[in-house]
């Protein structure tokens, strides 16, 4: 079996999940490509060659422009900040490597312009990839099936939020929490998620956004290390409204202060036929409404995603019901970029830098909605 | 105990709830006063014959002019079509009656704002209310409090929908879709109640709208005991934003297609100390979730809110998780009412026509924003 | 239409549920024959006449040997305590009146025995019913039509629990923990219904017991208005194993000290073809795996059992999931007592005193197999 | 970092869990001891070669004898069928080698007392381990922590199931259906977990059986690669009844055939101050009802076990709610079984043989119970 050697940029949280994911995938899946830890790249090279020697990478480098170009080097994979994806992505294309990029694509919507634009040009030897992981949970990738073969008929509702709980007023000023570092708060982090999910979902383009609204709950947090207060200037939350060219109206919301909700990238999806809805906090579960099914029992059926023998990616892991966590996502998404490269097809499509770019269009239009300030003001309604 | 004697102006699916609240009010509840059905005023008095009878009715009559001048007469309810409420309402006011009328308050704005009006100029005399019926579910009432005690602190987000399912294309075009009858969709119907609801919940009034979209997505309907279609031309849903005066954001979604819910009248209210939420498809429970109980524990809490000595309400109906349905509400309702009229407190606030008219004010400012067509199209955003 | 003349033995607590039944049966179900409120017999007069006032009986009595014997009445109602079920009932058919008792059908299986007897004798004249009122949720019933229509095939298991939290060591020594007063503790009054809804499920009879145990948790208790304590003598909880004639395996669980439980009347049933379960806490819905749909979409699917054209007694009622709770089981019960009455059929097959002595006889049996202590000691395995 | 060289016996399904388990142990947690892949061992060397490649194994083998005598190898891993636990771990035990045994602990009752003689013998030299894997879910330890630290006070009640639904006739005659070679059916295989997690939770022993039904539904199956049937015969499902010392009483229940539950072990623990109740089909998930909480917002807490600083094991992995599954029960196990090597503690209690001795002893007495048929027939009952 012929090898890919991969070449890891950053070392993070998500160095840890992609890590992983190339270390398992080979194990689980029956691929005809082999994920090979070649290299793996970062600043503070102390720590990593101890995180090279747990993960298996063979090499470790402190200079990602000449790894991007080792002739070793079959696929980039790229974990750093938003704002240092371009770069790297642009010279590893031009390099002529396949690239593996974290989302979201970029840092802002000229680079991810230029990314699209770079992926484009260089198509011929080289293939993109964004990693929106949570496609590739059974769950939401038989959803995907089931709406492209028809099963919900005409899409009239997407309804999708992600909200998560930690960003109270405790919680000091990390740099999540300034712009210049972040770029954005939720919207970035988090509606990323759920714009490309109902993309993928609905096989259907965002045409309109019908308002937004983009919050900072808390401007004024306490300082690490130190007992002053620096202030907060990315969103808390953003809620928008859109519609897709299909007539679908879809809403988002993304937070980071709503109590109860740690990982809850939720989405519904009602059409004429039936409905869809999946909550990652309950990642092995979709939940189906069909609409042609006898009234007398028909409802909301609680799908347990787990059979190997009837849903995406199960086979290569655990009997019925033996349920998938976090990471299996991730390397679910190894196996299908490796069955592309050898020229196979993925379980599910794949997004690539073009794809990731429209997303972020989408998550730009909210922004200028919500600056825009064409709000109604109750005042004026008597 | 006094009597109140009580004119019903209406016979249809609301005269039977509303029948059935008078007629059971005194069974369970010990209250001051005590509702007598003296009189149900209808057009079609052949029906009207049966239904007094079958409700225990004393009397029935075809004019209600008469009836809301009637001396016999202490509460007027009125449960006719919503372009019906204002001309009895205000010839009731003026005969000094206390008024109840079903939501939403009335067909326009105007007329709206003119009932309203008329309750501040009677208001020595003549108390008003509005069926806003799930504010007395118990859960939602416990919710209420729990709020007003500041048990979520300060209050970052709202989450409102009111889901059905019946709209449709197979649905004929009743009158409920068309809009010189019936006004409006989805909108007056639903996000009435979920407005009201957000606003009794909070306590707080919304001061601003940030975009909405209304849809209609089946434009023709088979016109019933016809092969012919009509034009359906109400809205089949409708989602708006909004933040509160306190700082809250808000969104709220109506929908007839969305498959899979039924009557799903659902609020969720996060805030810096907790969250709550409700759906009346479970209306029994109240979900709560504390930020300030101890990490290791804490989650979700499924709150049956059937306690007789905890819950509101419940101590007049059965032992706990005897459950409720439906039409307790309007029962509990009933119950307040007589309670205030006998210048006891209510168990939960009573929304009147002031009240009610603020709620009517949000619908016409979402209405607005949907129309102005603020957008941002995507093809403006490269 | 004819009237059918009340009379109800007992005013507590159950005779507040059956007063509100024959007053709201009329209401809602159109019905060959009208429930007329005649007399209510009790021992306590002052309290009776302010009863009777409050739930519209038109006369009340204190000697109920009068009333079964009076030519007015057409059914006795009987809600007294267990051990007075026997001598009512009896001479109320040997006066040829029909007669509806609470459950468990009596205090002992003597007694039980001789009431069947009793109701087989008189039977030309006179009908028997028993209220094990949760049959008659919509839920419940439909999942009787679902299993008579073979929806499961062949049964293997059911699995039912009524657990309830309110017996701890805090709660006083009231009657119901005396035995020579209550008889048995959580045994008849909880595995009675479950005993009962397993028979009505399955339309099958349990043949064996293969073991119970049988617990006092709490032998102590605070004797109400002192600070002594007496003895708690009755079961805190039952358990017990049974086999149904058809080869079906069962377990069947009572407690009053399950905290978490406050009315959890549930049952599940697993068949070859498929599963169904219901929780009374979650009385709408009724669970349903079909083991005969595709696999891939496959799962429990949360019937919602409050659509008037596919579900029982829902259509008397109101629109979709516009939920029913607690006494609805009453109103239920009675409107097909009065069709029964009238020669038509019921909506769910009825249980009558021989049915309740049947499900008398598996109780007997579970403190037989408590009792005879065939228990394995684990010493005896080494 | 000191290597401890693993030896792992059987290459199957399980052979795959603990590959796997090895594998990440060291790459997810923090430990004083590494575990190093150094031999497996198998029948069929051709597919042995290539299991070893893909895992990591540095060799394999075919005779287990020499392997649990080689100097090398720290610690053998067995997790070959039942029957062939026995003698590879007396040979491991007489070598000095540390045992890691598949549950349950053996065939037959009297080579599981052999084996807990044999580790009592050598327990100075060496450590025994038995894998059972769901005592390992962060939810399932989180449960036996909030138990052992009193948070439910005296235990009244304890109800568990493990439920599966592969069983039904139309499954072919696999090796699991023959006694002579599986031992039992359901009663081994799932009883065995369940068995296990209560003793695990309640930190008590079970002290008599008080009644068990074994069944076998299904007794003819079709031979797989033929068109003949033969006969079944072990148990499609085993139910019995248990009290623990401390007077808690049980019931456990395991089935192959109850349909719409995949992987469900299942279990509730109710005591004095609260109750608690966990599944594996949602294994990051541990519901808590707090008898000691305010009345009025008390109920079922879910909690997501998934905080890394406050829930057993969830620091080695992932932020809040990004769930774990099934595989994660092994890892975890494999890092206590480092952490005991070294001398530290395990995040939760592990069995041993003598503690899987015990189970056993349980699993024996209900299969007596059963037998001894001591069950009251119906028709005794008049």
């Amino acid at each position: 079996m012929t090898n890919l050697a991969i070449a890891l940029l950053g070392q993070k949280f998500m160095g840890r999940a992609h890590s992983n994911a190339w270390g398992q995938v080979n194990k689980f899946f029956d691929l005809p490509l082999k994920a090979a830890l070649d290299v793996v790249v970062g600043r503070d090279v102390s720590e990593l060659a101890a995180f090279a020697k747990r993960w298996g990478w063979q090499r470790f480098a402190a200079d990602w422009r000449a790894v991007v170009r080792d002739d070793a080097v079959g696929l980039v994979d790229i974990v750093t900040p938003n704002d240092l994806h371009a770069e790297p992505a642009l010279a590893a294309l031009e390099a002529g490597k396949h690239v593996a990029c974290e989302k979201p694509l970029a840092g802002t919507l000229d680079q991810a312009r230029a990314m699209r634009d770079a992926a484009k040009k260089h198509a011929k030897k080289a293939k993109t990839f964004v990693w929106f992981n949570y496609r590739r949970c059974p769950a939401v990738a038989l959803a995907q099936r089931l709406i492209a073969s028809g099963k919900l008929g005409r899409i009239y509702h997407v309804r999708a939020h992600y909200l998560q709980e930690w960003g109270g007023p405790d919680t000091p000023l990390l740099w999540r929490f300034q712009k210049k570092i972040a770029g954005s708060g939720a919207h970035g982090d988090l509606n990323a998620h759920i714009v490309d999910m109902a993309r993928f979902l609905l096989g259907d383009e965002i045409v309109e956004v019908h308002g937004a609204v983009a919050r900072t709950f808390v401007t004024e947090r306490v300082i690490p290390g130190s007992t002053k207060t620096g202030k907060s200037d990315v969103d808390d939350a953003v809620l928008f409204l859109a519609s897709f060219k299909n007539g679908a109206v879809a809403s988002f919301e993304a937070s980071r202060v709503a109590f109860g909700h740690q990982n809850d990238n939720s989405i519904e999806v009602n059409g004429e036929k039936g409905s869809l809805r999946f909550s990652f906090e309950d990642m092995n579960v979709l939940q189906y409404a069909d609409a042609t099914a006898p009234r007398a029992t028909s409802g909301w059926t609680r799908i347990m995603a787990t059979e190997g023998a009837h849903h995406p990616y199960v086979k290569a892991w655990w009997p019925s019901a033996h349920v998938l966590g976090y990471e299996h996502g991730f390397v679910n998404m190894a196996a299908d970029i490796l069955r592309v490269l050898a020229g196979q097809e993925p379980e599910a499509p794949l997004p690539d830098f073009d794809d990731a770019y429209q997303t972020q269009r989408v998550l730009e239009a909210a922004l200028l909605s919500a600056k825009e300030r064409t709000a109604i003001k109750l005042a004026q309604v008597k």
